[in-house]
């Protein structure tokens, strides 16, 4: 421990956050840096608070002097009104999954997007990205549909059961992004919009433990098509193995979840973690049997 | 660091704590045991709050997952409406230094008496206690004198400045502890106590760095008197200094300080601090040049 440096203490607020990973990958990477760190799960289940009592949490964290908090489900978007100050991209996303508190000031900021794109870059360095389809227009789906665009997409195609959901979220892309830069539908489009993509991306939950299956036939999975699946519990879910025995290069799940919590833990300390040493861990803490990440 | 156990997150409350050592006392001895810890300083003066808001603080830091609080000056009474229970002693006295959160619940504890009680345990287990004069009737001064009597003091007397504050306190004590065990008076009464009693506890502010000198004659300090100073800023006070040239058996003030730390630090964890290592910390800490403690 550096006697030095007072110690960090930040959170994770949202429902049902019991199993979350993000506790032990900052106390563990901390603990790794020689810092004093607690990483506390502020449920609202446990503290029988409505997702609209964010902003009292907040500010109880920010008064009992917290540093930072995660944010998920289902506050991302409620706890925008209890801030201070947001940075651009958690702005224009509407979403906010880390808010850091410093000078009397709680700032929102959105790690998902920034962790999906620098999953992408270390993953896919050389990837064609030209044209991807997205699958799934819910909160994940709107960050990796950022974090696409950003890297430089010229075409999305958004896709979810929800057509409207779909068409909404590419309006606003384009609204962001530039006139043709995403289009949405429904699933009946799938087919088609993978044969002349790039890459293909899942953001539903289709392949947890919970919703098992694959959400794509396996014979749209050509060789020559990136995928990358957001679930990771189980890393390997039925899509990550089913494109890689199809000879798809292959993202599992695991890399955002690590980089948005990467970027989170440099947001919170002012820090560079080692992000291999995060995705190993994560690796071991998700999967003990040894499915690597990335 | 104990993966199993999550980490403890406890705090100060208090006007002007900057220079408290409690935040390093604790953590250091959280850090040998293997401990994630963090002690935070919530300093009214720093956040903008009147003493009368540290309910607030309290119910911040129970929503915000905080194991517990330390509370000092000018706190210790304000905070007893804003808890849901109270230990014996700390209801006895009126005071709490210690707040336990958990299961949703505060409890408040006073370690100032308990810690104490256990410096003079250890530094003079064989000392005769039937005769003790207690110098300062104010908080300190109430916590030593619970102590004191609790030790089997049969006549403790109480002398203030403000003989009417002595009286009170005195008033107080044989209340709790029965009919003639305390009695109170001004400092014209010093002498003829001193004289005919067994030890001499200090508990005025004289001594401290800002506050330098003796509030006790030298020619009062008999060889076969012991004396205890609360004052530990410097742990060599005027009155320590005199007492040991005189022959006097001497507790210095690090013992009280460091015993109710590891009570409270106890109390947080339901662990068992190394006491004669927060000792031997304590005294680095406030005295680099070596003085020892107790």
């Amino acid at each position: 421990m550096s006697p030095a440096r007072p110690g960090t203490v930040v959170g994770l607020i949202g429902s049902g956050i019991g199993p979350s990973l993000s506790p032990q990958l900052h106390e563990a990477e901390a603990d790794a840096l020689g810092l004093r760190y607690v990483y506390r799960r502020l449920d609202l289940d446990v503290l029988g608070k409505a997702p609209e009592e964010v902003g009292e949490l907040v500010r109880a964290a920010q008064l009992a002097g917290y540093d930072g908090l995660n944010v998920t489900h289902p506050c991302k978007q409620l706890v925008l009104e209890h801030l201070d100050e947001l940075s651009p991209d958690a702005a224009a996303l509407g979403a906010v999954n880390t808010v850091v508190l410093a000078d009397g000031r709680a700032v929102g900021h959105n790690t998902d997007w920034s962790g999906f794109a620098r999953n992408v870059d270390r993953g896919l360095p050389d990837a064609a990205m030209d044209r991807v389809v997205l699958l799934g227009a819910g909160g994940a789906g709107a960050a990796v549909a950022h974090a696409l665009l950003t890297l430089g997409t010229d075409r999305l195609t958004v896709l979810d059961v929800d057509a409207a959901r779909a068409t909404e979220l590419a309006r606003a892309l384009t609204g962001r992004f530039g006139a043709g830069r995403a289009g949405g539908g429904d699933l009946t489009g799938l087919g088609t919009a993978v044969a002349a993509a790039d890459g293909l991306v899942h953001a539903t939950p289709t392949g947890m433990a919970a919703h098992p299956g694959s959400p794509v036939p396996a014979d749209l999975l050509r060789p020559d098509l990136w995928v990358a699946d957001i679930v990771y519990r189980p890393l390997a879910t039925e899509l990550v193995t089913t494109a890689r025995e199809r000879g798809c290069r292959v993202l599992d799940g695991g890399g955002m979840a690590v980089f948005q919590a990467v970027d989170s833990f440099r947001l919170f300390t002012g820090l560079e973690p080692d992000a291999d040493r995060m995705l190993a861990h994560f690796a071991a803490l998700v999967d003990p049997a040894g499915s690597p990440v990335g």
